[in-house]
């Protein structure tokens, strides 16, 4: 016999969407008002990132796609700080129940659960009459004392990040339509609105990162902006190599072409690598382990001391002024 | 001199608002990716819960009060677990940085997060064109396995109620205006009001719960619906008192003069009561805590066995059917 239970519009979409995918058992199939964390003499790692409908993902971007991203922006921050993903909380605010937009979303959100080890742990769906908004809290673990932090970098170390940079900046605009829809071929297309729509965290990174860098941070709103935090927080300053920042494929034609600068590319959001800094007898295991990981990693420059915001030099060996270093909300 | 740093408006919020109030060494001055949360053989307990304007507050509602509601919901929940406050983060979605708004509402922030013992450990500010939305993810420590969950109330054991029920939701109607803003004077209005923009978070109950109770929840959808989710997961059903559901003052008078009926206020939100199960002869020990405490409890019915909804009966006996529950979103 069925259960006589309250029927309550929110309690139906998590049973039916999130109970699946709530898998572990601190979770307690969300039948309750909290999960249970685990700690295993470990530090829980704590990051929350949301993303806005319009700000942050496209309206017409699609629900599986921005499942992802809300997961990974803050799976990125995990790895940023060595630690290893140990489940999330979701507040979704939605204008109505659509099913069809849900179904998607949540099959995702399960799918990137499970490939990242980052359970669901528990939620709160509102209802609300503006933008969707999806904001995300997600816990990692470290060591007792070994979270990585922004402040560590010291004058002499290297400066490295991984993957290539820019290509979210380049996705975004290709999906506005105008001159870099129309600048690339289908193929280059797909990869950067991919690398926009669907973040690659380097999770796999996170031990690595732990081991051998001083400092740490994903790069999220600009690689030249968040190495300027990074700075600002150590108290230090840096030289970069313009010439050594990764580029795509495809970004590298793009701005060989001239339809983009690579100013604009380090000033650009969502890429969703890291940014770590590490004395030079380090970077080969660092190389190593990120390489076993399958993602590349690169030298870009030095810390140096200094209060003054980083300098970027070019072929020539002239500093190349930013306008703007990154995209700020407000 | 001054240290050279990207201009952002967001982060020049954050340090302005939000850093002073960040006081726990876990948060690093708000200046890194991610918190620190030590565990301390504990389990750590999450909960989350979001409010949207027009819907969980008032657009006219003061900034101070949101800013308790918003953190407040979430330590009642921490409460109903059994969790001793360890530290939130908060997601805020802003049409804008509108300063005169986020003084009042990172002060009044500060505040309960001091009297309560619970720091800000990190967040995310992002803007929307769309209603302000606060977004809390609470954490409490539980010695491991500790957690009191929903799903432990048997038959026979007795259903207790702190404070007053249906007070909150009167406040909402006094605040629409109408009829329940003519038929209370100042004293009550201002009562009922008050809880409902700055609930009491029963904190102080936590380890009561902890070792008396079998199951237990905080009231927040309407106290008839959340009963019945209770033993929905318990597997139970339950009789309730009617006339021993505890009310203010005010309350009692609204409902004596038949301008409230009692079955609304028990589908009324935002209470952030205390729902918990017990055997009996735990009642005099929980009781004395709670007094202890400055908090009163109340029992109001028992644990049946069944599946079908709780039963709630009149002085004469009767049962009285409830046309609504509980607030859904959806």
């Amino acid at each position: 016999m069925a259960r006589a239970r309250p029927a309550s519009g929110e309690d139906s979409l998590i049973a039916r969407y999130f109970r699946p995918i709530a898998t572990d058992p601190g979770a307690f199939r969300l039948d309750d008002d909290a999960a249970a964390l685990r700690a295993d003499g470990c530090d829980i790692v704590v990051t929350t990132d949301a993303i806005v409908e319009g700000v942050h993902f496209l309206p017409d971007d699609p629900p599986d796609t921005v499942a992802r991203k809300a997961l990974r922006v803050n799976l990125s921050d995990l790895a940023a700080k060595g630690a290893t993903p140990a489940g999330f909380v979701l507040t979704l605010a939605l204008r109505g129940a659509d099913e069809s937009w849900l179904q998607p979303f949540a099959a995702a959100l399960g799918e990137d659960a499970a490939q990242f080890g980052c359970p669901l742990l528990g939620g709160d769906t509102v209802s609300t009459p503006g933008p969707l908004m999806i904001s995300v809290t997600a816990f990692g673990r470290v060591p007792a004392g070994k979270m990585v932090h922004r402040s560590g970098a010291r004058p002499g170390e290297r400066v490295m990040v991984t993957g290539t940079i820019g290509d979210a900046a380049l996705g975004l605009a290709v999906l506005k339509g105008g001159k870099m829809h129309a600048a690339t071929d289908i193929a280059g297309r797909d990869t950067l609105v991919g690398r926009y729509r669907v973040p690659q965290p380097r999770v796999a990174l996170a031990e690595a990162v732990r081991e051998h860098a001083s400092a740490a941070m994903d790069v999220s709103d600009g690689l030249a902006g968040d190495l300027a935090k990074l700075c600002g927080v150590s108290d230090v300053s840096a030289t970069i190599d313009l010439a050594s920042i990764p580029l795509s494929d495809a970004a590298r034609d793009l701005v060989s072409r001239g339809l983009v600068a690579l100013e604009t590319l380090i000033a650009g959001g969502d890429d969703y690598e890291l940014l770590c800094t590490m004395s030079e007898d380090r970077i080969e295991a660092f190389t190593r382990g990120a390489l076993a990981a399958g993602v590349a990693v690169r030298s870009i420059g030095t810390i140096v001391a200094g209060n003054q915001l980083p300098k970027f030099i070019d072929r020539q060996g002239r500093e190349v002024a930013l306008e703007r270093l990154s995209y700020s909300h407000f």
